[in-house]
């Protein structure tokens, strides 16, 4: 049986990059090496949209995460961590593990934060110095609305907006330098198109500066000393070669698509994705502001999230995420993010529709499609 | 113009490793990857020679010199750092940055550390907790004597021997469960073929105990969160999914030959090459006991190291390396570990002559390439 990935991350590789991984390896202190790397640190400011250096971590996301937390704050700094999910709940286990002292506000899982909230909470706690936050949180499917909030935290000099965009970079539009937002991240298994393997951390000048005071240790996570590397197209240790290989690759990808024409692409395939789930009568789990990178969908009362996961995997081939921590078995999590096209959406909602009906569930077969193809023509 | 890498890591992948690698990615959540993750925990622990598991992180071998130290010391702990080259340089930043106290104890540069200056010092300082060395000095092509070391600091339950075994694992004999090591490190891209990206690491009884009360801060690295995943097939992060099934299949291949014969072809190819040089006029930098991952070759007076790498690459398309720190420009190094046969130091020792001799180095073509041939035949 043919095998396809619908997980959001990591996500399917494009068949030249997989091509281009598999050429022999080169060392990483010579020029060809640096000749790469200088192209991939100019496709990712534009990926990021910004000035500013975006550092390449050999790690997975969550050792940039650890990066962000471990450079920029001193044992006991207070910090705003907002949790609607399981990845919300790693910024507070970072936090905590580091000495900070976390200040959580907690929306329920489905929905986005209110920036009014956050507002609120750093105006009653000002010696808060950092929001911690996803811009999608992929366990939930949920979008926070980051321009909103980075309104006014750009307004305070001691106050960073710190923004895990692991499943956002390269899916929907958020100009880091032009929204003001002060640490960026994602990974290589998503938007990216690559295995995991990499990370990525782009700072503010608000950001660095931060960094200048921070005390709390940290060497292979230096940040520091990963920019002066990486300004003379290196990195301080040696750095998954293969993998940066492919994503010299797919930055070109990325910028022959154009990064516009690649979020409208992701906007059109959820879209209709969502459209195409509610039509078989099936709920989304995001009650508003849902994410182009990934649909997560309800299950029905009758329905076992677990086994539907199961039977995609064995009648299909088809590899879907379940629900993670307190929603586990009751969503599954569809992926549109990276190296999909419209067309390919077809397949994941055509083994959902039959998977139903198969297990009982009254859905007419034909109508997540037809909207599917309605939206999609 | 072809292209061969000769230098200590990354050093060459197998063809049948790169093209397993770009295979379409698989999800890491599903039985798949666990299956297969089952079987590298096996392959490692053979390869370890250890019945401890063996951990798999997404980094460079940098990252598990953090792990060790974050996970089993606390500040102000004292260690003892042997510095004989650039990597144990790097034990005494870690240990500094984690706010250890560690105790120097250094050796030549091209010096094997001498084990009864290191038990004095543990005799003389019984506040010390670990020993930090290298088994193989990648910097210097100089291995030190582990064995020798292990048989004091496995009679303290209080000390713990920590070794950096990057160029070591997979070159040369050293049993770390027999020889008693607490702790023993290695990089995807040494002898295991890989691309760099995965790092792996083994603790003893004694080191797990004594990470019980270490407090220092660790997420990414936190070994005890591997330790729970691993054991169901799992890592607590994402891992570098492609690196992984290469690694199963690498540990294929190092079981089909046998680590005996793997440690055979190492010592037999890194010998020749040794007796060749030597017959070419040149000194080994190892002034007594070298590694047999490289060997270091010291520049005559007269030949820039730089300049002698460069005719390589530009000449031959041969990457090999060259010295690091105090000694650069004045030795190149040159690999033996991993994917190389005997036949292949015959490219490097050609291209060694022949540069020499176009530089104005008297030496006579092929004298040492007859010692090769004659150590090789």
């Amino acid at each position: 049986m043919k095998s396809y990935l619908f997980a959001p991350g990591p996500t399917p590789v494009p068949e030249r990059v997989l091509l281009r991984m598999a050429m022999p390896i080169i060392h990483h202190r010579e020029e060809a090496f640096e000749a790469v790397f200088e192209e991939v640190r100019e496709g990712l400011k534009y990926l990021f949209q910004t000035d500013q250096e975006v550092l390449v971590l050999t790690s997975s996301g969550t050792g940039a995460m650890e990066a962000a937390i471990s450079n920029l704050f001193s044992e006991g700094d207070e910090v705003l961590v907002v949790r609607a999910g399981k990845f919300g709940q790693r910024w507070g286990e970072l936090a905590e593990t580091f000495g900070l002292s976390p200040v959580y506000l907690d929306f329920p899982w489905g929905e986005p934060a209110d920036p009014a909230k956050i507002a609120e909470r750093l105006e009653a706690q000002p010696a808060i110095r950092g929001v911690l936050i996803q811009a999608s949180e992929t366990s939930t499917g949920v979008m926070h609305p980051i321009r909103e909030i980075a309104k006014f935290t750009s307004k305070r000099d001691d106050v960073v907006l710190i923004v895990d965009g692991i499943t956002a970079v390269g899916v929907f539009e958020m100009p880091m330098d032009e929204w003001g937002i002060d640490v960026v991240i994602t990974g290589s298994q998503k938007a990216l198109m690559l295995p995991p393997g990499l990370a990525f951390i782009s700072l503010s000048e608000k950001a660095w500066k931060m960094a200048e005071s921070s005390s709390l240790p940290r060497y292979y996570f230096d940040l520091k000393k990963h920019l002066v590397s990486s300004k003379k197209n290196q990195t301080p240790y040696t750095p998954a070669i293969s993998l940066v290989l492919g994503l010299q690759e797919v930055l070109g990808m990325i910028r022959a698509e154009g990064l516009e024409a690649v979020f409208a692409r992701h906007h059109r395939i959820a879209e209709a994705t969502r459209e195409a789930v509610k039509a078989m009568g099936l709920a989304l789990f995001a009650k508003s502001s849902p994410s182009d990178a990934l649909t997560a969908v309800v299950m029905p009362e009758t329905v076992d999230g677990l086994a539907l996961k199961k039977a995609f995997l064995d009648r299909y081939g088809i590899t879907v995420a379940g629900g993670q921590g307190q929603i586990k078995g009751k969503i599954i999590r569809i992926a549109h993010l990276g190296y999909f096209d419209p067309i390919d959406m077809f397949q994941v909602i055509a083994a959902l529709e039959m998977s139903l009906y198969k297990m009982g569930y009254p859905v007419e077969l034909g109508s997540g499609l037809g909207i599917l193809a309605e939206k999609l023509a």
